[in-house]
């Protein structure tokens, strides 16, 4: 996309709303991640999985994160003047992620407001949701900082 | 650890507190992470970060949260009987982590409570606190469920 059309602060209309579908990890996938950056029991080996309340082999909470948080960050903030995110306000894994189950995701704009400090800048505050045959499996709420037409680049 | 030894609910004092360090990463790290799962360019590309605010190369807020994550998974988690997490309350990125910098990381206990549905388990809430060089990089506060000495096995 031609920087031109790339979307400033103002271009975020307060009904925006992003939806898109997230391929199921295989057990090989979910073993993987864990063996990486959160090597629990429930997320290594299927014998030990079923011997807990999961029942079964779980993806890490951090992986459904980044599997949610990728295509928004592709088809979305690679085209726009995002500046980075000061953090996450609230996220929340209501049910776990299972092998081979497709996550239905849909990011609303819950609110927005030009910076206080730096007049370039403004915060988009984003609520993310996933969910596996319509049963709520994620929710993320977390504001991404974006320049405004006008500013001063960055 | 034998399973005798692995702690519950009841064996986290109020005064729990674990340090570690996390060693810095290479650009290498950085970049390889971003593609894989947040690909904006001041994770990517060292010409591109150098134009931003951030002025080199920086990891995804995720690789931070994950590499601060991990040692605490591995020496505390993996032995006690953690059932899980609900999500994460806060996560903040006070500044980027920049190739190369060392965190010095403290996480603490700031409350815990039993669960008011289910005996068997309660809440452990800690907070995480990472620096570098003194200055605050990253907080992130969350629950961990733990199972109690004497309910039903997990």
């Amino acid at each position: 996309m031609p920087p031109g059309q790339k979307k400033y602060f103002e271009d975020f209309a307060p009904e925006f709303e992003y939806k898109y579908s997230v391929p199921g990890l295989t057990n090989s996938e979910i073993k993987k991640f864990a063996l990486q950056y959160d090597p629990q029991r429930f997320h290594l080996d299927e014998d030990e999985a079923a011997r807990t309340h999961f029942g079964k082999l779980v993806a890490s909470g951090f992986q459904t994160q980044l599997h949610c948080f990728r295509p928004f960050c592709k088809d979305i903030l690679l085209n726009s003047y995002s500046v980075g995110a000061p953090g996450i306000d609230s996220l929340k894994w209501h049910r776990p992620w299972y092998p081979g189950e497709t996550l239905e995701v849909v990011v609303n704009l819950q609110s927005k407001r030009l910076s206080s400090k730096r007049k370039d800048r403004g915060y988009l505050n984003f609520v993310m949701q996933a969910v596996v045959n319509d049963v709520l499996t994620l929710t993320m709420a977390w504001a991404v900082i974006m320049l405004v037409r006008d500013g001063s680049k960055d």
